[in-house]
């Protein structure tokens, strides 16, 4: 059994995968991460190989604790990577977007594959028909949107995500919801159209755990896969093994 | 003649209408209030009536300065304005979308207009031909997308508004420049679109000092003003003057 484990900018990820399947995953703070992976070994003994993967800098400690239940793989951008990568600064290639790469290469190996994670940040990553990954963007996730007008204005409240009645927002509280929730789908239809008349035949996948307060508010087709970016670790753990 | 000054959440900005056409505009720190305005009564000594605009708390002291000179109105939401508002919160309404909704129903007394002001904020504000503002929408604006990134992730630099070569970028710094200026002018193309399907006619007005980061992206027909916030505020303070 495999262990993959995201530690991502708010929370961290642990999934366990049996032969590609995924079996079970949670989600903690980082400050229970000893506690965390110490469960998840007595819950699953079988777990004999790992992966770490940190957007952030890694300190060593979570390395550390793993390797006292197994063998365990920090992905960096020295992995090795199934597809052809063709960013021009891959050693700035977040190792989050390595695997949601991966996933869209092996799920849809001869395809034209746009995956759209909605997490801190909203990453745009394309996989061509030629198992090439030629890069796409990045800009702001939900939260951090309401979090910079509430940070970066004298006035504006902290809100939480919230969905809306109507894109025309009639009180301040509704304006910033519509910004925000109606703003990011629109974003994010624009930009799948924009691909759309690039790629032929393209693949939409749709994850990331903000994914939801939008998905329904996008004209275009889409597969929504909330675990796509722990599939694509496991792919990398499997490929990293030899 | 007439002064405006609108303090915003960066920049100070100071106008000079006479008989309703600019004359003169210019901005500054907020630091440099006082020699300012001292200079703008210097070059203008026709000024005899000014408003002052805020967005953020406004402590008396910048009203002090210009009562030196004239009579001052402060712009507030007890302030009286020409349309009709059916904002259902209207002591939230920033001074600044009152100033705008002023202005669109001005220019466009009997049509529908749609005001876009890309600043600190993106704002979204519409007034309907019953001349009626009915509100919008507010999203973070172009500069607050780029530090938030920078602020709220551990990995990723702050970078200066540039323009793109394609929609698809294909470093980190370019996948940044796509996801915000391209992002930018999707989600405003999108909500215009919005707009364009629910009301006849509509006349968009594209405003604010980031506009021109996205504005040629953008494939809905608009009319670009950079002064019509400080038209608004000339009109309201001729509307105040009794």
């Amino acid at each position: 059994m495999n262990l993959v484990i995201d530690i991502g900018n708010t929370l961290v990820k642990y999934a366990v995968f049996d032969n590609g399947t995924l079996m079970y995953d949670e989600s903690s703070e980082a400050g229970l991460f000893l506690s965390k992976v110490k469960g998840l070994f007595g819950k699953f003994p079988e777990i004999n190989r790992s992966l770490i993967s940190s957007v952030g800098r890694l300190e060593g400690k979570e390395r550390d604790i793993v390797a006292l239940f197994c063998k365990v793989h920090v992905l960096s951008n020295t992995s090795k990577v199934p597809f052809k990568n063709s960013y021009a600064t891959p050693q700035t290639l977040g190792v989050d977007r390595l695997a949601l790469a991966t996933a869209a290469f092996y799920q849809n190996p001869r395809g034209n594959t746009l995956v759209v994670d909605a997490g801190t940040c909203i990453t745009y990553d394309m996989v061509n028909n030629f198992g090439e990954y030629i890069g796409g963007a990045i800009s702001p996730g939900v939260q951090m949107r309401y979090r910079a007008m509430h940070q970066q204005t004298a006035g504006l409240p902290l809100l939480q995500p919230e969905d809306i009645l109507d894109f025309i927002g009639n009180s301040t509280q509704a304006c910033m919801h519509s910004g925000v929730i109606n703003g990011v789908a629109q974003e994010v239809d624009g930009i799948i159209g924009q691909y759309r008349s690039r790629f032929q035949d393209l693949t939409v996948i749709l994850t990331g755990g903000d994914a939801h307060f939008f998905a329904k508010r996008l004209k275009n087709t889409i597969f929504a896969n909330p675990k796509f970016l722990l599939e694509g670790l496991n792919y990398l753990l499997e490929y990293n093994k030899s």
